[in-house]
């Protein structure tokens, strides 16, 4: 996508990724260049509204398939209102969350439907990250810090651990997918120590100095 | 579709297919035959909160694909929480609208993206209903009836008389693309005299005299 730089944080639930995006964002703009912070699903007003479908009431109230169109549509709404028009202007966008969670949610419950992903992405969204961020660490970990911060939307963390640890292996398999774009990095460390890794390969991309 | 029997109803706003779906459906029930009447978007307790985002609110509020997205997910949740199973017990399903009215509303909005609407039905829906009646009539006559009944969900007939003779077009083009499923009514008349028509071709459909 034309002159801005868009960027992706991914991982497991707990890892750090919205910690992370947000001190990218703040080492970014503290640098000078404007930059959209963003989430998913949501980043949009119609996106946010499709986000309350999608993360509260009973785990079973979608099928597989039906959810993964409602991602969709909310991606859509979020590329064409808040993602695309930033970056056009030239600025850096970072979000919380892309089309790679939905790859790896979908491949972690319903394998068989990668291909269908895969069709629909290619279909309706198209667009991916310049650059990914995986926050890889142990789903022990990252599970206990998450449960510090329970809110109302606990669909998915509700799922378990050995859920998380088939996440793990789906960010792991998607980072070997897509080597150009992604970089796996450790989040088992002190919030400023991942921070300094990911700014020391973002910043360059952004054209700042580390 | 195994077993039941599934017609649609299709038409421009006012033509009367909420008030003949519902006439067959009371035919078919007093010949005996378990019948569930339906409608979209809509149809399913999922599917109905859906219709809620698309339905109310600013006109220019959902992109034409995102609107696509989101009806397609609505109807994904319909077919199967609502048509399906009713079709695997062996019912009859009549449903006022389904896929053709994507199909003709978006190609009178954005016929450009026949080719995507046509491609996402084949991915996530695939069904197609054993018999579709297209009620035709005048739009003024038909927008005229319409007025008399303002509810909160006025944003495809806001759009005014051009874009229902479009959309009437678009419902014969339909028509001569299914042959095998469509047929199409004169809805200008007594209601009587249309749901005769009807039930004389539902009713041998459904292995009932007419
Ligand atoms: N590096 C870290 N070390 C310890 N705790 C962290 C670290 N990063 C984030 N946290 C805390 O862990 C919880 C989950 O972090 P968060 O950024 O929300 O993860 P995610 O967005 O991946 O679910 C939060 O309470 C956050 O403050
Ligand atoms: N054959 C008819 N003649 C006159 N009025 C009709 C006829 N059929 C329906 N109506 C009335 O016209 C309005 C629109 O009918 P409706 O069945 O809701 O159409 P649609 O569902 O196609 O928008 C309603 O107020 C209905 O009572
Ligand atoms: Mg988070
Ligand atoms: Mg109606």
């Amino acid at each position: 996508m034309a002159n801005g730089l868009f960027i992706s944080f991914e991982g497991i639930d707990g890892s750090g990724k919205s910690t992370q995006a947000r001190l990218l964002a703040e080492r970014l703009r503290e640098a000078g260049r404007e930059t959209v912070l963003t989430r998913e699903p949501g980043g949009s007003p119609g996106a946010e509204e499709i986000r309350q479908l999608l993360l509260t009431g009973d785990p079973a109230r979608w099928s597989a398939e039906t959810e993964l169109l409602l991602f969709t549509a909310a991606r859509r709404d979020h590329l064409e209102r808040t993602i695309r028009p930033a970056l056009k202007a030239g600025h850096a966008v970072i979000t919380d969350r892309f089309a790679d969670s939905t790859r790896v949610y979908q491949g972690a419950t319903r394998g068989e439907l990668r291909d269908t992903v895969d069709r629909l992405h290619a279909l309706m969204i198209g667009a991916e990250p310049d650059l990914t961020f995986i926050i890889d660490m142990a789903p022990e970990t990252a599970l206990a810090r998450g449960l510090a911060r329970r809110s109302g939307e606990d669909r998915f963390e509700e799922m378990g651990l050995g859920f998380q640890q088939t996440l793990r292996a789906g960010f792991h398999a998607l980072a070997e997918q897509f080597p150009d774009r992604c970089v796996r990095i450790d989040g088992d460390r002190a919030p400023e120590a991942v921070a300094a890794d990911i700014a020391a390969i973002a910043l360059p991309r952004a054209g700042l100095a580390p």
